[in-house]
Order: structure tokens, then C-alpha cells, then sequence
């Protein structure tokens, strides 16, 4: 997900593409209430992440989501809420198919109110909205194979022995692995051959069908070429597989952060040594002085900052950058981390306004966090005593790498002593 | 695996049975440099835990585990730390069918050293060291499966369309997905079987082999009983399922907490006020006076400890109960956590030692953290403004079940504020 964040594509595609997300599922296995596409992580439902997949994919020109019509309003709600400029919903069918071809057919409609003008796609990819971890690559090796083939879809190794059964529940015999695959998401199809498989396509099959890939062989002709995709492909069925998809957001939103150091040389030699100790928990610092200039890029790019004080219990530094964060709107598709860590000497603690930083951190954190700002604070004292200071160098480094991976809202506006 | 953790068995076995976990596995798809089985979250590693779900079993009477010649040794640090006292670890074979075998002639092996007599086992079950999941009830209908027909496997609905490809990678024709299963783990075989099938295989198939389930019948003309298993049996193969199992453990260890009022009337109140709020998290609270008599059998069962200290920022009550809890080793599975709740008047704070008490819990939570046990601290003021009171509480009850539910060892001993 990360990857696909940083790198831009190198290879685009020279044909219009559209995609077609059905999400009508209604989520039973997951041992959840709410349909697995809706459910949240991170303040996000999922099919938000898996649309991200392909907003940010620039030569996809629409992407058509077709909703069951009792979430319809839930639907537009998170288009709006998330700024997803390529997306229309529309109503689903009663079965797979028939939602996938309402996809289709949309994409085949003039939408007059549009003030750009959308072409009719000649590749359609299809899209399960519980994958989210799609990557650009692999949509880019679809898109192209479908257009030469008429039809591609991707596979996966059987990661189980395939076994056949008898009547009343006994072993027959087992499949030869080798020569099976699994058939996964996503497919793409020219928009011809999938126009014209729905368009010939039976009652029962509309009913009972499971394979798009099937429905071109049958209708069409078509042999879909099978592409074999990454692990990344697999599809958020169990509750589990929320947290697993929770964590791999997580990771990618902890690789790396920047420092701030105002400046201050102490601040600086501060920066040094948490550079080295959050390196050992995985994530990357970038230290700057301010933000000012060519630094501002960094408002643009990062998920995490750390602000230094040093001998100032002043918050203005941080009120200062999280008015610039709610201006750039970076906070709308993750929370974003800010944490203050003030370095104070060992005197100061006990005599100056402990007590009024405390309840100012917390009503900054409280309004940052509606705007999806986490914002957390770090005191930590200046000590001669090297030893000390480096327990407590390594104590700021351990919480700040906890703070940036769990992103915990509860949290927020906490003073943590390091 | 809460539920198996709280739910004794109704049902046992009348005949010995053993396990054999072939643990021998590189974990390349994980991503990750260790192997997976030997991959830890909450402090342990992944096979601890598949070990603890057959230990638990009353009628189960000795684990083989079967580890390449280079993990030994870490394999017995884990049986020996975790106290893993059903288990023997022995050296595994260049193939996985050569590993289970090593492990059934080791079942079939005296152990001049046990003191209790270890009998022959009339039924063997084979499992994953990465599917830790496997409950007492699935488990038993594999056993008895197997003693009446010789072989019992578990098996899962297929999740995706399989596929056959033509040899130049196009659809050729998918199968029906109701005539085929997807064979998964345990299985069983009475010990005759099991042993008869190794000591007749061939050397191609100790080689190339994929499905004991499969040598049964070819060895033995054994038809193994195929049984439906549930979701909860997936193999950890991903990093992502790493995530997913640790999310797992940490649902099942924070659905109840014990609260300890210590008498005081106020602190009555603010646990009901909790109650009230925490259950909204999906936390169970379970309030009681002090730890005496019939109330310590709480420190037996559950991972959560609130202890509510009013007027008194004492730490003596915390400190007592962590004496108890490490006197009963109940953090040797799972880590405890603790969080002492400190309900002060609003005057107190800036008068008294508020200075004194961060340090204090700060030595308290690192001298914990050794034995395994997490500890916190809340503070919370008294106020007479009710929707300030209100926000407070439901601050902390905010704050409790994020810290119960994330089980974060870089924030021990913090003082939060609520
Ligand atoms: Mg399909
Ligand atoms: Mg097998």
C-alpha cells in the first residue's frame, strides 16, 4: 500500500479504463454486524481503501461502485466524506452478476450532469471492494493483457491440497496440485466481450454463476489469460482479516516520520540519538529544522511528525504546524501523528507551570483529533548523568514508535514521561 | 481460544492419544527472517501458543514436536520457559513426511527418564505449529473420528474458484466447486495406521508427498472420515496473519476486567460509573471489594486488573497485588495488565506529592514488566460540575479499554490523565 503511495507509476496504459467494484455482499462470515466493505479501520471503512487503490492510479478515468440498495445513502455519505472525485454508486441486482452488469451497463451511459467528458472504456477491470491491497502493477499487467486477449484474470497457488470427496463424507482422491490455480480478483475484460457476455448471458447463470472468466469463455469465446498476482490480493473474508488489513495500513503509515528541531542545537543532538534508537523499532527519521521552504514538502509527504521544544513549555510550534496540516487536508484518508516532545532541564520541572501543559496539550489534542490529528506530548529531562540520559533517550524513542504504530485515539493530549 | 481457556470439557476420550507438530517449516512467505512458528507476539512465540491448545486438552497426553536439527535448542528454551510440560522435542527429518514420521516412532519410543508411564498411543493426531486455533471440540471429533475409521481429516469449503490452466496460461475449465474440499489440518490416525503407512512408503513419497490423509489409503486402503472444520483453523502463512492471530489473543484477553474498589463508597460509584462505560467498549466488568476470601479466585482467572484507590495515592494496594499475582506465575501465558485508577479531590492535586508519584509507579511498572505483568496508572478528579465529572469517567473508561485491549509495553508505568 505504501509502496504504490511513494512511487509513481513508470508504465501507463494509452486506452481508457474503468472499473467496475461490486460491494453488495452483506458480509456474514466476517462475524460482524456491519457488510465487511463498510467496516472501519483507522476512522476508514474499507471499501474507502480499496478505492484509493484506484483513484490514485492515474490513467483509470472512473470507478463504478455498485451498492445494495439499502446502503445506497451510506455509500454517497463515504464518497463525499473521503473526496472520491471518480466514483459513482450505483444500485446493485440480486445476485453477483446481475450487480456486475448494472456496473457495466453505467459505464456505458453518458452521465449528463458531468462537466469533464467521460469516454466509454474499452477495458473494464472488476474488482472485489474487500481487496484493498491491489497495487498499480498488477492493474497495469490486467488492463494490457485484457486488451490483447479480451480477457485476464488473476490467479494465486492452491494454498491447500484440493480434495474430492464421496457422497457420504469419505476421502476419494486429491487433486495433482500443480496443474490448478485459484482464481482471485481482479479481472479485466475489453468492454465488448463483457457488454456482450451479459448481454447473451442465461437466467440461471445470471442466478448461480460464479466466474466472469467463465461467462467470456462461454458467451464469447474468450480465453482469459491467467496472470498470477501477489499475495496482496487476497480478500478481508473473517473478522481477523480486518485486523490484519488494520495492520498493514499501520505499517505503512509507521515506516517513517519527521523531526522538527526548531533550530536549537540541543534539540538537534536530541534528534541524533532518537534518529538511531527508532531506526532499531523499524522506522525512519528525517530531520529538519523548521518547515520552512523546501522542508514544507514534508507537510506533503508524511504521516508522522515529531516537534523538539527544548526549554520552552510553549505549544505555539505545534499549533503553528497542525494549522497548516488542516489547511493541506492531509489528515483526510489517514490520521495523522503529531507528537511534541519537550526537553526540559532537570530543574525546571519543579518549579515552572507543570501543571498548565498538561491540561493545554489536551484541548489542542481534543480539536485536532476531530480533524483527525493525534496529537500526544513527550517530557523528557536534560540529565548530566549519561547513563540517565540515555535510558531516557531510548525511553522516548519506545514510546514514540508505539505511538506512531498504534495511532490510539483514547490517547490523545496524554503528557508521557520519558 | 478464550473460550476453550474458560469452558471446561464435556466430552473425553477413553483411549490414549498424542500429538505430533511438525514444526520444521522455513516461513519464507511471511516476509519476515524468522521462521513463523518461531515468530512472537505479546511475548510469545506463535508455537507456544499452538502447543498450549493441546496441552489444555485433559485426555491429551504428550506433544512431539519435530524441529530442524538447527532450532533445537531454541525449541527447548520455549518448551522450558513456557512450561510446556507435556512436550518432547525431537530432531526433524530433509522432508516433511520424514519429520512426522521422526515424530511417530518417537511416540512409539519408552522414555526411560518419565516418571509417569507414558502408554502407547491407540490414536495420533497431526496438526500445524502455525494454526493455533484448533479448539477441544474439533479436536475431539478428529480423535474419535479416527479410532472408529482409521483416519479422520479436517476439511474447508473451497474460498475461490479453482481453476485448470492450459500450458501456455489461458482458462481451460474451472471445477465445481461443490464436489471439492480444501484439505486442512489436524488429522488423525490410530497409531497402527499412521505407523504401518510410514514404515510401507515409498521413497518418492516421503520425498514428494504432500497429504498423510493420502498415504493412509495408498498404504493402507484406509478412506479417511472428512469433517467439516471451522474458520478459526487457517494456517498462519502471512505476516498479515501474524497481525491476525495477535488480534485474536487480544479480543480474547480483553473481554472481562476484575475492578478492586477497596471498600470505599466513591470508588463504588466510579466503578458503576466504568461499568457502564467500558461495556460500551465491549469490555465485561466484574466489581468486587477487595481480593479476600472467595474474591481471589479473580487473580486465577482473569488477564485485567482495575485497582480503584480514592483520596490515597498510595501505590501499596497495587504493590500487594502484584506480589500475588507473580506468587501465582499468572503472567507466564499472557501479560497481565494492571491499571491502579486514582480518584483524587480537585484541591489535592496541586497541593500534595503530585511530583512524587510518577517515579513511583514509573520503578513499580519496570520491575513488573519483568514478570510480565503491564502496569498503568489513571488520574481522575473529583468534581461536583456533572458533565465534567461525566467526561472524566468516560475518559478513563476510554483510556482502560485502550490500554486492556493494546497490552503496550512502551507505556507502562505512565500516569495518564483523564
Ligand atoms: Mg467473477
Ligand atoms: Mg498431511
Amino acid at each position: 500500500a505504501g509502496k504504490s503511495d511513494l512511487q509513481p507509476a513508470e508504465r501507463s496504459v494509452d486506452f481508457p479504463v474503468s472499473v467496475v467494484l461490486p460491494a453488495g455482499g452483506t458480509g456474514e462470515r466476517t462475524g460482524l454486524q456491519t457488510p465487511k466493505q463498510f467496516c472501519s479501520f483507522l476512522g476508514r471503512p474499507l471499501i474507502s481503501y480499496t478505492i484509493q487503490a484506484f483513484e490514485r492510479v492515474s490513467w483509470i478515468q472512473s470507478i463504478v461502485v455498485v451498492v445494495a440498495k439499502e446502503n445506497m445513502e451510506l455509500m454517497t455519505d463515504i464518497v463525499q466524506r473521503f473526496q472520491h472525485g471518480k466514483v459513482r454508486a450505483v444500485p446493485g441486482g440480486s445476485t453477483r452478476h446481475r450487480s456486475i452488469c448494472n456496473g457495466v451497463l453505467a459505464l456505458g451511459e453518458e452521465e449528463e450532469e458531468e462537466e469533464e467528458e467521460e469516454v466509454r472504456p474499452e477495458v473494464v477491470i472488476i474488482h472485489d471492494a474487500v481487496r484493498p491491497f491491489v497495487d498499480e502493477d498488477f492493474l497495469y499487467s490486467i488492463a494490457t493483457a485484457a486488451k490483447e486477449h479480451g480477457a485476464a484474470g488473476a490467479v494465486r497457488p492452491l494454498v491447500s491440497t484440493v480434495i474430492a470427496t464421496t457422497s457420504d463424507g469419505f476421502l476419494d482422491h486429491s487433486l495433482e496440485r500443480a496443474k490448478y490455480r485459484a482464481s482471485e480478483m481482479p479481472q479485466g475484460f475489453t468492454y465488448d466481450v463483457i457488454y456482450r457476455a451479459y448481454q447473451r448471458c442465461s437466467e440461471s447463470d445470471f442466478e448461480f454463476g460464479t466466474e466472469c472468466l467463465h461467462l467470456a469463455l462461454q458467451y464469447c469465446g474468450t480465453k482469459a489469460k491467467l496472470i498470477q498476482g501477489p499475495p496482496t490480493l487476497w480478500k478481508v473474508t473473517y473478522k481477523r482479516d480486518l485486523a490484519a488489513a488494520e495492520s498493514i495500513i499501520k505499517d505503512a503509515l509507521s515506516r517513517s516520520a519527521c523531526v522538527i528541531t526548531g533550530g536549537s542545537a540541543r534539540a538537534a543532538t536530541l534528534a541524533d540519538a532518537l534518529q538511531e534508537a527508532v531506526g532499531a523499532h523499524g522506522t525512519e527519521l528525517d530531520v529538519i529544522p523548521d518547515l520552512m521552504g523546501e522542508n514544507a514538502r514534508c507537510l506533503l509527504k508524511e504521516w508522522n511528525f515529531i516537534q523538539l521544544s527544548v526549554n520552552r513549555s510553549f505549544l505555539s510550534d505545534v499549533e503553528a504546524m497542525l494549522t497548516v496540516l488542516e489547511a493541506a487536508n492531509r489528515a483526510l484518508l489517514h490520521p495523522l501523528v503529531v507528537i511534541w516532545v519537550h526537553l526540559s532541564d532537570s530543574d525546571e520541572l519543579s518549579v515552572s507551570g507543570r501543571a498548565a501543559e498538561p491540561a493545554a496539550i489536551m484541548d489542542l489534542a481534543s480539536a485536532a483529533k476531530l480533524r483527525n490529528i493525534l496529537l500526544y506530548g513527550i517530557q523528557l529531562h536534560q540529565s548530566k548523568d549519561t547513563e540517565r540520559w540515555e535510558r531516557s533517550v531510548s525511553r522516548v524513542a519506545e514510546i514514540t514508535s508505539a505511538l506512531i504504530r498504534e495511532r490510539s485515539p483514547a490517547l490523545v493530549g496524554q503528557l508521557l514521561q520519558a
